[in-house]
């Protein structure tokens, strides 16, 4: 059912705020790694921060709640979901602040989350 | 109750994209117009395109559903809300599809919409 919306919405290059939770994302060799929860904004400058993503498919990883960096996820239309070069290794050993689910970052986390996610692994 | 959570919240530079709903719009004058529904964002870069908004405060206007592009709203600090400089004459006349609740926008209505709402009054 809704087969055809739901093709439409994902090739739409638009998606409103409420719809979404349940973004999938995939990791380089596009296997299905988790979904997003919630985007973090800039309410000033109206650019998406960061993710509050939810993995669980990683082997061996339980179900984890990390913020990543929106510089991080990268739209694959025929996907229709986020594509995302970062690690299981990575998110093991990612900062505790990015765990959490319902905080908001502060600019000097963000940053230091930010280097965390680009440094040479 | 919660008043300095909600204090706390709105003085934050960054905001949840399930938590915007109910985000207070106000006029040049500082006077309370209206609340976001949703934003809508771009899946790519990450930017909120317009926010679907319910402009409810203007005299005479009834509750009307508006998409508003981004850079007619400025966050305003201080309100712990969005400015706008768009009057009640202009969303009278506003494109009819920039009244729609659920449809996402085209690529060419978003073009129009913008110029719309620049073009001298």
């Amino acid at each position: 059912m809704a087969e055809t919306d739901k093709s439409s919405a994902a090739s739409h290059p638009l998606i409103e705020s409420d719809h979404i939770e349940g973004t999938v994302v995939y990791d380089a060799d596009g296997k299905r790694v988790g979904t997003i929860k919630r985007l973090v904004i800039e309410k000033v400058g109206g650019q998406v921060a960061y993710a509050v993503t939810t993995f669980g498919g990683f082997l061996g990883l339980g179900a984890e709640t990390h913020s990543i960096p929106w510089e991080q996820l990268n739209y694959d239309t025929a996907l229709g979901g986020y594509k995302t070069r970062i690690t299981e290794e990575q998110l093991r050993k990612a900062p505790e602040f990015s765990r959490g689910d319902e905080l908001l970052l502060s600019g000097h986390e963000r940053k230091q989350l930010g280097d965390y996610y680009v440094a040479p692994f």
